[in-house]
C-alpha cells in the first residue's frame, strides 16, 4: 500500500496507472460503512485509491471541525487489511492554498435539508468533490447511501460538470439494532446510543406505511415525528420526505422519493434515510 | 478537419488521441485574435481543438445574447485554413440540459471590474469552461490577453480545482489604429469605431507614463479618463490599475499590475488592458 500526502506524488502515481481505478473518498476514522465501500471498489476496480480529508470547507462555524474524530494509523491498518493500494491523505494546506477562492455550488438540491441546517455545507462537499476528482481521475467513485443528500449533489455536480467519473452508491451499514454506522456516533452517551436507533425505526415505521399504500406526505412525515418524538432524549432537526430530483417535498409519494431526518442527541446530529421504491 | 456537435462523440474522439491536445475555446464569429490564438495550439500541440459555443449563462439580461453575431459557416472555412483538427460545436441544450444545477463560482477576482458590470458573467464563463476541460481534456488552453480578467479567474479556477490543463495566454491582436479585435467591434457606427482607438492610445499614455515613473494610481487612472473623456463619443464603465493576483486597485502601481477599462461606444461595450511591467 502507497500514501501519498502531496498532489503532485498522487498525480503522477495516476499517470502510471492504466486500468480502471476506483476512488473512495473518506474523513477518516473510518467503519464498516467506509470498509463496505473500499470492498465495492476493490471488486471493480483495478486499483483503489481511499482518500482520507477532514474537508474544513464543509463545516459551518461552530460545528466539530476541531473535535472530528482523526486516527491516521488506525485508518492505515484497516485499509492494509483490505488491500487497498494507495491512500491519499493531504494536508488543508495542500488543497486550499493561501488564495484558494473557487467553490462549486449546486443550486437547488443542495439548499434544502442539510443545506438549510449547515449553510455552505455542499459548497464545501461539491468543492473538494470536484478537486478529488480531478486530481485522482476515478473511474468510479463510491459514496454511501447514508449521506443521501450528499449522493443526489454529487451525482448532480458529476452530470452538470460533465465530470468523467461514475458514481456509485452502496447501501447504508448499520449496527445490529438499526442504527446507521458515522464517526459522528462516537459522540453519543451510552444512555443517547440506546435511544438512537429510534431513528432508523421511525423510517422502517413509514416504510411499512407507505407499503401498505399510505400515499400521503403529511401523513408520513406526521408518523416519523411521531416515532421520534417519543424518545426524550431526540430532538429533531428536520423530516423530510422528498423526490429525488430535486429533494422538493411530495404530498403525494407516488414516486421514488427519500424519507430523511436529522435528529440530535446530546452533541451528536445523527443522518439517516431510506429509500420508497417498489420492491421489483 | 472533424467537426462534433455532441459531448459523446467528442469523448470518444478525444479517447482515441495520444498526443498533446490543445483547446481554444470560443463564441464564433472568429477574427485575427482567435485565429493567433489557434496558430499558437497548433504550434505547441499535436491536435487542436477549437470549440464554438455562444455561452448564454455568460451574458446578463438585457445584454447581446440573441444579436451575437454569428456565422459558423464562415468559421468553419477560417478554421480549415488553419488545419485545424477538431471543432467542438455543442447545442445550448447539449450543454446545459434541463436541470442543469451546477455553477463554479471564482470570488475576489470575479467580483470586481466586469463582474460589478455584468454581474454573473464569469460565473458563467468559469462554469463553461470547467465543463470544457472535462469533456475535451486538453493538455494546454488557450486564451486571449484581451479579457483580461477573465485570463486571472481561468487561471484561478484551473489552479484552484486542480484543473489538468495548462492555461496560455496570447497577445491581444489590434487593429493598425491600436483597436483590440473584438467580434463585438460589429456593433460600432463608422464615427464610433473611428473614435474608438482613444482606448488604447490611453493605455499607452499611461504605460509611457509609468515607464518613466509615474507610480501613482490616482493619477495613472486619471489620465486614462482624461484622454478618453476627451472622445465625446465614449462613456466610461470603468477605468482600473489593478494587481494581478485579487485585482485590487493599486494606489502605488509597484508591482506587475493591470490597467483595465471597459467604455461604451453606442451600442458596443469594447474592454481593453496592458499590462504594466518592466521589460526585462
Amino acid at each position: 500500500m502507497k500514501l501519498f500526502t502531496t498532489i503532485a506524488q498522487m498525480r503522477e502515481e495516476r499517470e502510471a496507472i492504466d486500468g480502471h481505478l476506483g476512488l473512495v473518498p473518506t474523513m477518516g476514522y473510518l467503519h464498516a460503512g467506509h470498509i463496505a465501500l473500499a470492498r465495492q471498489a476493490k471488486k471493480e476496480n483495478a486499483v483503489v485509491v481511499v482518500s482520507i480529508f477532514v474537508n474544513p470547507k464543509q463545516f459551518n462555524p461552530g460545528e466539530d471541525l476541531t473535535t472530528y474524530p482523526r486516527d491516521i494509523g488506525r485508518d492505515i491498518k484497516l485499509l492494509e487489511d483490505e488491500s487497498v493500494d494507495i491512500i491519499f491523505a493531504p494536508t488543508v494546506e495542500e488543497i486550499y492554498p493561501t488564495g484558494h477562492s473557487t467553490y462549486v455550488n449546486v443550486d437547488q438540491i443542495a439548499s434544502r435539508l442539510e443545506g438549510i441546517q449547515r449553510p455552505q455545507h455542499f459548497r464545501g462537499v461539491a468543492t473538494v468533490v470536484t478537486k478529488l476528482f480531478s486530481i485522482v481521475n476515478p473511474t468510479r467513485s463510491y459514496f454511501g447511501q447514508k449521506d443521501g443528500q450528499q449522493l443526489l449533489v454529487i451525482k448532480r455536480l458529476t452530470q452538470d460538470l460533465n465530470l468523467a467519473t461514475e458514481i456509485r452508491s452502496v447501501p447504508t451499514i448499520r449496527e445490529a439494532d438499526g442504527l446507521a454506522l458515522s464517526s459522528r456516533n462516537l459522540y453519543l452517551s451510552s444512555q443517547e446510543r440506546q435511544a438512537a436507533p429510534v431513528i432508523f425505526r421511525s423510517l422502517c415505521h413509514i416504510d411499512q406505511l407507505w407499503q401498505s399504500g399510505e400515499r400521503n406526505g403529511n401523513i408520513l412525515r406526521q408518523e416519523i415525528r411521531r416515532f421520534i418524538q417519543n424518545e426524550p432524549l431526540a430532538k429533531i432537526d428536520y423530516v423530510s420526505i422528498a423526490d429525488m430530483v430535486d429533494l422538493e417535498e411530495l404530498s403525494i409519494v407516488n414516486e421514488p422519493a427519500m424519507a430523511s431526518v436529522a435528529v440530535r442527541f446530546g452533541k451528536a446530529r445523527l443522518i439517516d434515510n431510506i429509500l420508497l421504491e417498489d420492491i421489483v
